[in-house]
C-alpha cells in the first residue's frame, strides 16, 4: 500500500472522527469501536458474535465491509468538509472467523474531490492474526452541502 | 443486466434459501427480510431506521451492501452445494434515504466454480423508488466442504 | 441495468464523441471502432486477432476493458466538459473468443461530478453472441481544466 | 499490501512466466516488457507513446490495466496449471503521464482455486515516480483444461 503521508487539515481531526463515528447507528448496532486514529489512518475493531454472522457462522461480508469502508478519509478533511462513500470493492480472501475482526484503513491518495483508501481486514484468534479481506474505496469530499460536514 | 435464465438444480430452492437466510444473524440484527425468491433472483428488503445509519443519517453503505451481496446464487445451487462471497463491488449512486431499501439480486452468469450476480438497490419513499446502488458479486460454489452446504 | 434516460446537454454529442474517440491512439492501435452513439449509450467493436491476445489466444482482458470503460458518459456532458475514468471493475465471465468483441456501454447514473456507466461485452461468432464481461465504471466530469474538454 | 510469502511450486517459474508473456500478442502490440520476476511478484514496464493514449494524451486506462492484471499469480502456479483473470478493479488516482509506466504486481493471497493479486502502477519521469493506479485482481487456477497450462 503506497501511503501518501499527509498532514491533517483539521487539527481537531481525532475528536472529529470520534464524534462522526459515534453518530453511526450501524457501528453501535454491530458492536464496532475505534482502535486508533492518526492522520490518514483509522483502525476499527468488531468482536465476532452470532448477531453479525452469515449462514455458516462466519462474520458476514456486509459487516466486514461496514467497518472497512474509507473512514480514514475523514481524518484528512478540512473542517466542515464531510465524506461520502461513492464506491468500494472488497476481496474476501478467507472466512472471517476469530475472536475479533480488525480493519486497518489507510488513505492512499487524496485529490481535490476524491480520496482513495485501502483497508486490510484481519481476524484475530488467540493473539494470532490472519488476513481475511482487502477493500479499496473512493470517498468524495462534500463541502457543507445538505448539512454534510463529517 | 444480461440474465442467464437457468432452471433450479434443487427443486427445494425456495425453502433452502429461506432456511439459509434465517441462519444469518446479521440479517436479523439489521431487520432485513426476504421479499421474493425465484430461480436466480432474490429480493431483500431493509426498513430504514437510525440503528443502521451512517453519520449523516442515511442507511450505511455496509448495510446496503449486506443485503445486496449475491444471495441469488444460492437459488441455483444443487442440493448440498453452498456459496461463499469471494468479492463484490458496489457503486453508491445516491444517498440511501427512504422508508425502505430494497435489493434485487440476479444471477448473470453461472459457471462450474463461480457465479456472478448483479444487484440493483433502490430506496422507496411514499410509493416511489430511486436507484441508490449497483453491486456486482462473485460467489464461489463450495461442495460440502467444512460443513458448508448453503 | 437501470438506465437513467437523459437528454444530451450538447446537441453535437455525436460528432464530439467521434472526434474524441479518434484522438485515442490506443483504439487505433487495437483496431477498435464505434458502432453506435446515442445519448447515454456508446457501442464499440473490436475485431479479434492475435495482436490483441493473451497467452491462451483469447482477446486480452486489458483490450476488453479498454473498449468497455465509460465512454458513454461523454455523450451526456455539456460542451467543453470532459471526462476522466476514476475507477472501473470488470468481471470476465467467459473467455473472449470469437470474431468480434462488442462493448455496449450505458450511463446508469449522472451526478454533478460523477457519472456511473455499465457495459456489457459480448463475443460474436457466426451471428451468435455470448456474454464475456460486465464492467462498471465511474467517470469524473472535468470542466475545462488543464485543457481537458472531452 | 499484506504479501503472503510463498515458495514457487514450479522451479522453472521464471522461464515459464517469460514464455507465457511472450505469447501475449497485446503486450507486444503495446510495447510492454517484463522488468523483474520473482516468486509472487512480476513487474512490467510500458513506455508511454501516442499509440497507447486516450483522448487527452495520457496513457489509456485500458493499457494501464493490461499491464497490471494479475500476472504475478502465474509465478506461483504448479507446472501445467494456468491462470485466467476472473475479475479486476482499478482505481486511477492520477493521469498516467510520464516516460514509462511501471506496474508492480504482487500475490497477496493464494488459495486452492483463486489467487488474489494487487498491483501498484507508477509513472516515471526524469527518475521520479508517481502513483497513478491501484489494481486488485482475482485469478483462477486452471489445471490443464482446454489446453490451458500457463
Amino acid at each position: 500500500m503506497a501511503v501518501t503521508a499527509t498532514a491533517p487539515k483539521d487539527p481537531a481531526f481525532q475528536t472529529r472522527v470520534e464524534a462522526s463515528f459515534a453518530k453511526q447507528g450501524l457501528m453501535r448496532t454491530l458492536g464496532a469501536y475505534i482502535l486508533r486514529i492518526s492522520p490518514g489512518a483509522v483502525d476499527i475493531a468488531l468482536p465476532a458474535n452470532p448477531s453479525i454472522s452469515q449462514q455458516h457462522g462466519f462474520v458476514h461480508a456486509g459487516a466486514v465491509a461496514a467497518i472497512a469502508t474509507g473512514y480514514a478519509a475523514l481524518s484528512l478533511m478540512p473542517a466542515r468538509v464531510g465524506v461520502l462513500t461513492t464506491e468500494f470493492k472488497i476481496n474476501l480472501v478467507a472466512p472471517a472467523i476469530g475472536e475479533r475482526i480488525v480493519a486497518r484503513g489507510r488513505v492512499v491518495k487524496t485529490g481535490r474531490t476524491l480520496t482513495v483508501t485501502q483497508t486490510e481486514v484481519v481476524a484475530e484468534t488467540a493473539g494470532e492474526e490472519k488476513l481475511v479481506a482487502l477493500l479499496t474505496a473512493t470517498m468524495m469530499a462534500i463541502e457543507d452541502r445538505d448539512g454534510i460536514t463529517d
